[in-house]
């Protein structure tokens, strides 16, 4: 393995306190129950919104916590789902009475924990919404997967319904937004290499040099179907083509491109695909209005990338514009 | 290779028109004269700032053009010093009057092109003082460089530099805030693999697992030495102990620690290194106020990492927080 690594088993915790260490002016790090939460929180009146799911997808969920996005994110071990208390914990510790929001990306294990952690909330009193993301049309079913896979589109919420709770909507609406973004979305994604767990010590798959996956999951899933690896810009176009092909968004509809790095992918080629991903969403009537470019949901150190669409509308493009201070995204604040 | 990719002879030029078409409100692309520019450059009696070199460093430099930073970038091809014209292209450009900073780092190639640029715009009539970023501690001489290498405090002498600028430095100001960044900054990195540059199509040297570079440049240039490769603790102790003993910062000193991704490391590794980085600053007597954690001055995918130390003062603090509004780094904006 090339990695900085200490004892495996201790690489998410190292990470979270590192996270905090860095990041103190906004969220800190409760290591006995395993989440990541904002200093301010709960605050009273507002709405809180909690994610979580395995970790190896950082920035994803813990350094979206901050100012109009989380207030609480709860990491599971790498590729692992979280743990029901840690999630019941989270919302406790940030309810400010006014309700709390899951985001859940669709995986088997997320969907079963987060729903146990809602119902133990409940019986405390708490009321909780939860919203399922999945966004990704690469498949119908999958590894770990019922139905599609929540991939992109959860960064996108996340921001979203964070500027929804920040302004002080109410639990239904921030869900509700939340909701929106998931419909309005659509992901697809691709893998020039494998990732290797720390724990695992050895790729997840086998994929040749000069292969490409098409469809990949964000732990590795098999996707659509293997192919030689393309040209830059014929993956621009098998990428707009899957998620331009199931939204069927009108001509003229404005949209967000979010251009995703695995991990391995370097920026001068997220720029350089993004280039191309923005000729063709104009070329068949579509309007990028804004765009989100980087490696913002990860498979540790996967070579790929994805592109996330999503329809804007006014709301929401008013509330992706909304002041943002988390350690990975950050405008306005 | 495992790249997004068309030609690679068109990989420069295709991420640079990717990035404007992504910040257009921020900055636009000279494709003729081969530089990126803000938008609303030149600014009149604002002193101009612009960097420049090779590319495969991204999001260095032309990430960082926009607001409170560079003026332009100039960029050339992989790993290859940008020519005279285009440096005095942009400095044309972007000169509005009250005179511009070159930051250049300090590579053979680099150094010339930039001083014949500056000869050239002091026989047009402008002022340019340039300053030599060197900060790299590893090596004396080096594969491309007479002297110290320019590597991490580029970044925060860019930063700095672009807000002593913004707020109406003059010329001789803010090419001193450049200066004395790189006086009291000090880098040292290391390799757990090779990158790939996409011309070439295969590794630019040999690292076989297990091992690390000790002392790489952001070239591949060879460090002080091959090791096995140690431990996420031993490591960084490592690179502090490099910083720390080449700086020699009074106990109590205000300091910036910038641990910077080689672009193919994970940011789950990044913040656990983040986390020891600070625990062995603060055993040492030295207080962390300010700090960044990312991959910024890259070096294709490569594996590693490298922490940058500066020495912070009241008025370097104060810049730092200034907004920033630019691709790469945002706030306060």
């Amino acid at each position: 393995m090339r990695k900085l690594l200490n004892d495996p088993a201790d690489l998410v915790k190292e990470s979270l306190a590192g996270l905090a260490a860095a990041h103190g002016d906004l969220l800190r790090y409760d290591a006995a129950a395993q989440f990541v939460a904002r200093v301010d929180a709960p605050r009273q009146g507002k709405v809180a919104l909690i994610s979580g799911g395995g970790s190896g997808h950082e920035p994803m969920h813990g350094g979206f916590v901050g100012l109009g996005m989380l207030d609480a994110a709860c990491p599971g071990e790498v590729f692992t789902s979280p743990v029901p208390d840690q999630m019941l914990a989270a919302t406790k510790a940030v309810d400010g009475g006014a309700g709390v929001v899951h985001i859940v990306k669709n995986y088997t294990g997320d969907v079963m924990n987060f729903k146990m952690a809602a119902e133990d909330a409940a019986d405390e009193g708490i009321t909780v919404e939860s919203v399922l993301i999945d966004d990704d049309v690469a498949v119908q079913d999958s590894l770990y997967t019922a139905g599609r896979r929540g991939v992109g589109a959860t960064v996108l919420a996340e921001k979203l319904a964070g500027a929804s709770a920040e302004r002080g909507d109410d639990v239904a609406t921030v869900a509700g937004i939340a909701r929106r973004v998931d419909d309005q979305a659509r992901s697809f994604g691709i893998a020039l290499s494998s990732c290797t767990p720390p724990a695992a010590g050895k790729p997840i798959f086998d994929l040749p040099e000069g292969e490409m996956e098409i469809g990949i999951g964000i732990h590795g899933e098999p996707g659509r179907r293997r192919a030689p690896l393309g040209t830059l810009n014929e993956i621009a176009e098998l990428l707009v083509d899957a998620v331009v092909s199931d939204l069927k968004p009108d001509s003229g509809t404005k949209v967000l491109p979010f251009v995703n790095g695995m991990g391995g992918t370097p920026q001068i080629e997220l720029y350089a695909l993004y280039g191309e991903v923005d000729r063709l969403l104009r070329a068949r009537g579509l309007e990028p209005i804004r765009r989100l470019i980087g490696s913002y949901i990860t498979s540790l150190e996967m070579a790929g990338a994805s592109l996330t669409l999503l329809a804007l509308d006014d709301e929401l493009t008013e509330l992706w514009d909304a002041p943002v201070h988390t350690p990975a995204l950050r405008w306005g604040a």
